[in-house]
């Protein structure tokens, strides 16, 4: 029998970041078959034993007892990607259950139409004998076969997997990415491989922003004027979305589509003025912002043609849920219609939320009679509103707690904004019910879960995915993992191995910032440029769009729209700052040496390219600035390192060359001016 | 007026060449507004003129007098590719004709089903008022639309094009790309991607090679089970190739579907084994090469089930031709069937190409039934077959004369085969009707054009894009631009630049490298592995395939996917050691020297990677090799720069290791064996 030692998650790994290019390499462990956890999301419950399971070419799969084609194509998936990650050829077909390496027992196939309460645990037990995944549902097999692929490392010259006991089942039952497929179209390619994606980290809830002010992107046969009027010839067909909820369900992901409405609803006039509150005539928003076209909700008619759209919906989107957005009405055609007002006034209704909830509640009882469940944003949280709508959170976790204390199911939203530009670290520290929540159980059981919002001006269907990923791996990790497990540098450690495991994928959200720069410069001699790229990050969402004054008819083609949001940089020299000052290691020494040099090296060559590339005119004081970077960082590591005090003024003067640094060009910022700080503070 | 120049082509072209990591850089002109050609494929006649249009975003486009909606298609199309390659925000609608910026003035909407007399012709002339681009029909107009945006330069701040006069048409009017998707299934998406780079590049016939052994790849409502049964679940919906169809139609693109019969058929016979001339049963084949199974051409039921299946067929492809394969027909079922050697007998058919003549005399009879002319590979070129044929010349450039001096229309492939790993030069100089062809101008009027030829055996939706492109550019140039088009340094020199063109559609040809060497290597940090990457190649086809015996269940993720054939270093390194030869100029030295030190100073690193990577293990020689490249390479410089003489023997063991160095590891050779050769041969 083996001799088991439980570690504490993470605790036995033994891991060496090295900054160069782009800051990152993997896991290595001394022992070449040691367990090193790569694991995202880390699973509620890792036992690590001794031995491990060597992975050859005649590696089989198997079930026993229940199987049904859904679980065979997940498995055949999993095998195609073993393959891809290994090279070795094994069987795509299923053995003999008596002699598989990897025996998957199922207890049956989950919900008919996957649910809040789909069971997603599983146990995955692995020895030097085999692999032994059980799951009571179809979906529960799906998440240990994501864990299983996580678990596959190797010594140098073979594969294996680790002997591990692992038992594992998330915490919360509503873990999504949010979508905003109108302000930019993304083509269904696109969508399949965030859907990829997002099995790959667990998550379980595809929220599909369908129809908003900028686009109408959804095939109605009964109102065929909302994508032919509305939609600048940018739809999904409903054969088509109909194929990503396939798509989806075989990955054990529910899709939510959301219909925002009665405002952000501009591009449905259109083709349908009669549904508005101001008789129009409309054209599709090319702007952004929040607009003043709504749904007139003092008219029945409006209620017959939702009773139509959604019912014909319903039957394409199987999901018990359904969201009808509900943010940001400004109320201003109600205000101004007299016959509106008068309808208010009659019905005793005061002020917008009060009328907004009058149609909530019509349209609450459309989605019933389709057997669905209202989402709303936040906004739709006021007095009258029925219990059974489930208030998403978006302008702060103050609305969450309030739903949950009054009664509503709940999902957190804010704080796991994407285009906000915030890092990874941010995103995972914003749990949906922190350690020290003052909600009961009770109260707390009505906290679904959270969604990953990818809002749609600023992405295209090149630059989408590095702004989804890696971070929403992250995000991924909160919604499935046990609280406590929450150690940052661990977490970055992990996501950069994820990193890496997405794009093999085939998410392009490494590989588009080469081919992006590739572009801007005219050239395949990008690196100096790559290593000032490497230390820059977008500006967030709202100061994109006040430097900018973006709208649905930008280019997104400049240097903002190929770096990544948080890239390697910005944690790993944090980290090595930070360790450098607790410790004057030498070896940190000279890796701040190296990267202070490479920067010395690469402004000017960086600086020189730029200025032979109009879109890269404008970030050109950015690379005077690595410069300047690098030739303070060299100076402070010699006064610490020698013990030296600097001339007197030498840290005020940097620090004001720091602040200065703060400024965008191009669109851009520094992610090292933290740990510059803490360098040049750190010199007497 | 202005003062016209009239360049040779590329004559005026200067341009640098740096060797660096990828070995490229785009061309600069001294004069930043100076005209750099970097078109490709090159115009029939170019005068070059002072002056430029500078581009702003007050940039627009209109047609005077005819459009419809393929060339608003084209033109939007056009103008969003502007956007993307500029950054500039400009009017994506039609603007007046009187003060548009391009004024686009087309004859007619050419012919309504495109076909081979379709005039491709137009002429562009742009100086700084604007430009006018002028066409007979929508597909004229396309090809000029492609030629004004590769004309668009930039000054370092601004973009503009030069001021030229173009007039052109191709020299050929079959210019084609074969992708086989049997062997491979490439989705849909991938298939559009290289349709857009054909549409870059003008050419004009995409072949889809839709069924064979390994694969029944189109839906047929017909007879359902040729693909429920042959295509292991992969297969074009008849949407799907319709959507296809109309993509390629919209890029002035036919599409020649490949229906291979009577031989390659062994996926028809799995859900149809009627159709063969031994019972069966059969599987879809996943080995590769020749097989015995063969329809059976005695039984009038096999011209029944054809009959209908090419009518069906004939519904979904437009096309006036349609091309029956009629290659690698063993003959060996049709030997060992008495029934078939009866009526081989009766009919005094004597041997295999006389029975299938009959047979394709047959098939030929139902194809002008369904008004299709018949494209087949050389194999059906034989006594008796119909002078309506078209003839595919695959196995040497001799069946094409042979095919054109009997009165066939005929198609050259033999050298475009992309498989076979060799370089755009040796595509480049293979010409449809060379110089000193003993063909009479008749014969010469039958020679239709060329084909490259895409066969699925090695490649997948991740590696194909690397394998077609660039290559094809030079393909695609060959059979455009005129005869004397052949400098090969300046066909290197714009193919880079069109390399990166095409990436900017969204092709994967140069951003998949490193992917590929990210997950191979299982870490960000590449650098070094990058460096002997660039200087390896794939083997080609055959020794690939007696090396590992590949076949459609192979894993195509080692090394030898990761890189491209023929990689800059290849040609950029025989230039700078030709010119250092013969220059001994200072500025090549160091540009060697540095190259070498790379090498020495990757090496290690790069086989510490592999020692790490299971997958990478297999080429590990090869990262000591370029340690020893780079040294010989270094005392080869020393030698003959201070005219130094080598002791004795050091070229001879030079010379052996070089010898040496020939042999594939990991399936992959390198690039430079050339020039170092010539390098160690120079010393004295």
């Amino acid at each position: 029998m083996l001799r088991r030692a439980i570690l504490a998650v993470c605790a036995g790994a033994i891991w060496t970041s090295c900054f160069a290019e782009t800051g990152v390499s993997t896991a290595m462990a001394q022992d070449p078959h040691a367990f090193v956890n790569t694991l995202m999301p880390e699973p509620e419950h890792l036992t690590v034993e001794s031995g491990y399971l060597p992975l050859t070419t005649s590696f089989t799969a198997a079930t026993s007892s229940f199987h049904n084609a859904r679980l065979d194509n997940a498995i055949h998936r999993m095998l195609v990607e073993f393959e891809n990650n290994t090279g070795l050829q094994i069987d795509l077909q299923p053995s003999e259950a008596n002699t598989a390496t990897l025996l998957i027992t199922v207890g049956g196939p989950g919900e008919a139409i996957q649910g809040l309460d789909e069971d997603e645990s599983y146990s995955l037990d692995v020895t030097s004998d085999g692999a032994r995944l059980k799951a009571a549902t179809v979906v529960g097999a799906m998440r240990g076969l994501q864990t299983f692929l996580q678990l596959v490392q190797n010594d140098g010259s073979s594969y294996f997997v680790p002997s591990v006991s692992i038992q594992d089942s998330p915490r919360f039952r509503w873990r999504g990415l949010m979508i905003d497929c109108s302000r930019h179209f993304e083509p269904i390619p696109v969508i399949k491989r965030e859907l990829d994606g997002m099995a790959a980290v667990k998550l379980n809830v595809f929220h599909w922003h369908l129809t908003d002010d900028q686009g109408f992107r959804i095939e109605s046969k009964v109102f065929p004027k909302l994508t032919e009027m509305g939609s600048d010839g940018q739809y999904y067909t409903q054969a088509q979305a109909r194929e990503i909820v396939a798509y989806a369900r075989a990955r054990g992901i529910r899709v939510v589509p959301e219909f925002d409405m009665p405002g952000h609803t501009q591009s449905w006039f259109v083709g349908y003025p009669e549904l508005t509150s101001d008789p129009g005539p409309y054209q599709v928003e090319h702007q952004y912002g929040i607009f003043d076209p709504v749904m007139d909700p003092t008219r029945e008619s409006t209620y017959v043609f939702l009773d139509k759209f959604i019912g014909e919906m319903a039957a394409i989107f199987p999901d018990a849920y359904m969201h009808i957005g509900g943010d940001e009405n400004n109320g201003v055609q109600w205000k101004n219609n007299p016959r509106i007002q008068r309808f208010m006034k009659a019905h005793n209704l005061h002020g917008t939320a009060a009328l907004q909830t009058y149609f909530n509640q019509k349209v609450m009882a459309i989605l019933k009679k389709h057997h669905k469940r209202m989402v709303g944003w936040d906004e739709i949280l006021a007095p009258g509103l029925t219990r059974t709508a489930v208030i998403q959170s978006w302008r702060g976790g103050a609305s969450l707690t309030a739903a949950a204390k009054q009664g509503y199911d709940a999902i957190l939203s804010s704080g796991y904004y994407l285009d906000q530009i915030q890092s990874a670290e941010q995103h995972y520290l914003v749990d949906p019910i922190p350690a020290n929540t003052d909600m009961t159980p009770e109260e707390q059981a009505h906290i679904l879960g959270g969604e990953a919002c990818m809002w749609g001006e600023h992405v295209t269907p090149f630059t989408i995915d590095s702004r989804i990923w890696p971070r929403t791996a992250a995000i991924a990790e909160r919604l499935w993992s046990p609280q406590n497990v929450n150690n940052v540098d661990d977490m970055y450690r992990r996501l950069w191995v994820e990193d890496l495991r997405l794009e093999g994928l085939g998410l392009t959200q490494i590989s588009y910032e080469g081919v992006a720069l590739r572009q801007l410069a005219g050239t395949m001699d990008i690196g100096p440029l790559r290593k000032l790229a490497s230390v820059v990050q977008p500006v967030g969402f709202e100061e994109r769009y006040q430097l900018q004054h973006t709208s649905q008819l930008t280019p997104m083609d400049h240097l903002i729209d190929a770096v990544p949001p948080d890239p390697p940089s910005r944690h790993a020299m944090q980290v090595l700052v930070k360790n450098y000052l607790a410790n004057h290691d030498a070896k940190d020494e000279a890796e701040l040496e190296k990267i202070f040099a490479e920067w010395i090296a690469a402004g000017p060559k960086a600086l020189a390219m730029m200025q032979k590339a109009p879109r890269l005119n404008a970030a050109e004081p950015k690379a005077t600035e690595l410069v300047e970077l690098g030739t303070m960082g060299q100076q402070a590591l010699r006064y610490i390192s020698k013990q030296q005090n600097a001339p007197a003024g030498w840290a005020d003067a940097k620090l004001a060359l720091i602040q200065q640094a703060k400024t965008p060009y191009g669109k851009v910022r520094f992610t090292v001016l933290g740990p510059m700080t803490e360098l040049v503070k750190a010199v007497q």
